[in-house]
């Protein structure tokens, strides 16, 4: 993947670029508005050899489009039309897609390769590349290429030394040649993604067992499942409240990034100071002052307050220190208290220490709580 | 930018293509961990024409970071004793940075160019590319460099189309040649940045200023200040409660991102239900049950418990509906409401229609309602 600037030459050798490296299909994004700085259209025409026309039904279409806009915001006609001429531009025998916003997605041939030219924002690339993959240009180009497999395992609470030294014990039992393993950590997870032909299915299989059996406590999905999707179905009929400190609203904003989430979330108390806790939670005050708001006490107390306040049959407490000031030798810089409830379910409290920035520990306590929900409702 | 598959030949011909554009520093993040799929120090080596070398003192240094860990989650010593080994190895005549986790970042010169080698995690990437910056090898490649002076110019409620008019104004009164110019949406704001040689700051300023000039209600930075530090300026003594519905706790999120930020943030209710809502916030049911949860009264309602619970002087409400599912033809996916209430200052309520998936409305709400707060308070 190569990112580089609006500038005629870099974008050109950059195409060049992926020429030379013999790939079939070249997919670009962005640099299709209609800002002058925007040439990604008339840059792929030119490495395709392919000469600029003006398509007029498609600029008519966008003409409509705009239209809707210029009259919502008032907006200058003249501007616009200049901008509408110059992306219904389209290389000579090229298909032009959409547009899902103003920008046309364009599908090139170039000399044996194939181009898909996509606008740069994310919705308008994502229906943009849906209709690329429908048009018989891009059939051709991709007929005939190799089918990859690919499984993703995911595992809490290990190092990653620990699966390469998995990976040299399975070298013995299973030719890995096949394979082509990446581990990664991410989010405080560590993530182990095989890819491989259809001939390798074995030897994949065999190591993804051998990761269950040595890792069993640790491996949480092989199924491609994330641990939003665990919680999600675990949380399914039941309904959450959430009392949270240091996470800022980040637990919640987690929670209800999923479409459907309002079906079991009740809501949450993003208490940042002792007065909130107090008033909005019924955490008292004479506990704050006893064991100090980052407290395991305390956790349960949020737990508490947000089991009864929003009516719910789970509830999480979160305190902490997420820096980057606010530590003590005692109570350091990532330390977070968690605290899981549920009706019939053994209560987990949790004190840890996470490391790196306060972005990383905010988010890294998100990822830790989800985990002890897991374990919770499990 | 070129990212790339943990593949040695895929790493080379990355290298070979920065070498090939004649760039002076070439830097490559990750491939450094102790896995046999981290190869980036070795072809790094390969590429440089210079032999890999076991620094010794590197390996005790690393040792003793490793053994840390080691202790705390009871590992497998030679499993780590193996990662070590590999992470100590340096090109012949590189410079070896840190380590600031257990991988070292590495200064290797080659040919005439120079490699920075930096491993993947964010904090370790941060602090080994200072200490690359300080090293002889990186102040030698960078001597003579040119001076890039850059401005950015951040507007919001104005579409790119009505900038392209204005650069097209400005190129009949100003030579933008020498000018670097790119614009870009971004979080539902607009992001105008120039970059040019010092030669070229008369044709910076003044196209600074006619921008300023023509578009003078929607700039609202020219500094390179963000709303989000406009924000934090303006609440600085003041003490600021939300009630949040659609947003799901992503506004208090985007508050507490700042180190400092509970000096004026009292907190949040989170209030997905419509019995949270009355619960927590004491909007009435009545209210709800009159003109629906996504209202501008709600808004208000919101507004005023979160003034009133947290104790604050600025309050905001915001509910609306981030979808994909609970529209309806009177109440679209997308119709988010605000309230901005502060003592003594004009309360603004907004409904707007915004575009885009649940992820993009939930992210712009968060912008919207940062700007409107800058609009109260200013």
């Amino acid at each position: 993947m190569l990112v580089c600037g609006d500038r005629p030459a870099d974008l050109r050798s950059a195409l060049d670029f992926m020429r030379s490296e013999g790939v079939d299909l070249i997919v670009t994004s962005g640099g299709l508005g209609p800002t002058a700085d925007d040439l990604t259209a008339q840059v792929v025409a030119d490495f395709a050899g392919r000469q600029m026309l003006l398509d007029e039904a498609l600029e008519r279409r966008i003409a409509e489009i705009v239209a809707v806009f210029a009259r919502r915001w008032k907006l200058d006609e003249d501007a616009l039309r200049v901008g509408n001429r110059k992306q219904a531009m389209v290389p000579e025998g090229a298909v032009a897609l959409g547009p899902a916003g103003t920008a046309p997605g364009l599908v090139v041939p170039a000399d044996g390769q194939v181009v898909v030219v996509l606008p740069g924002p994310p919705r308008e690339l994502h229906e943009t590349w849906e209709q690329a993959t429908r048009t018989d240009i891009f059939g051709e180009a991709l007929s005939g290429a190799t089918q990859y497999r690919q499984r993703m395992l995911r595992l809490f609470g290990i190092p990653e030394s620990e699966i390469a030294a998995t990976l040299r014990v399975a070298e013995e039992e299973i030719d890995l040649s096949p394979l082509e393993i990446t581990t990664c950590l991410r989010r405080g997870e560590l993530e182990v993604v095989l890819r491989h032909e259809p001939a390798a299915e074995d030897a994949a299989s065999g190591l993804v067992e051998l990761i269950a059996r040595r890792h069993a406590d640790s491996i949480f999905s092989t199924d491609g499942s994330t641990i939003d999707d665990q919680v999600a179905a675990l949380l399914a009929s039941r309904r959450l409240g959430i009392g949270e400190s240091c996470t800022g609203g980040l637990l919640a904003a987690r929670v209800t990034a999923r479409p459907g989430s309002s079906q079991y979330f009740g809501g949450s108390v993003v208490a940042y100071s002792n007065e909130a806790k107090s008033m909005l939670l019924g955490v008292p005050g004479e506990l704050i002052e006893r064991h100090g708001a980052v407290s395991e006490e305390v956790a349960a107390a949020l737990a508490d307050g947000a089991l009864e306040r929003f009516g719910a049959d789970v509830g999480i407490g979160l305190t902490g220190i997420a820096g980057p000031d606010g530590g003590t030798e005692e109570k350091p810089v990532g330390l977070v208290c968690f605290c899981m409830k549920a009706e019939g379910r053994d209560t987990i409290a949790r004190t840890l220490h996470l490391p790196g920035s306060r972005d990383e520990i905010r988010d890294r306590a998100t990822t830790v709580a989800f985990h002890l929900l897991r374990r919770l409702l499990s």
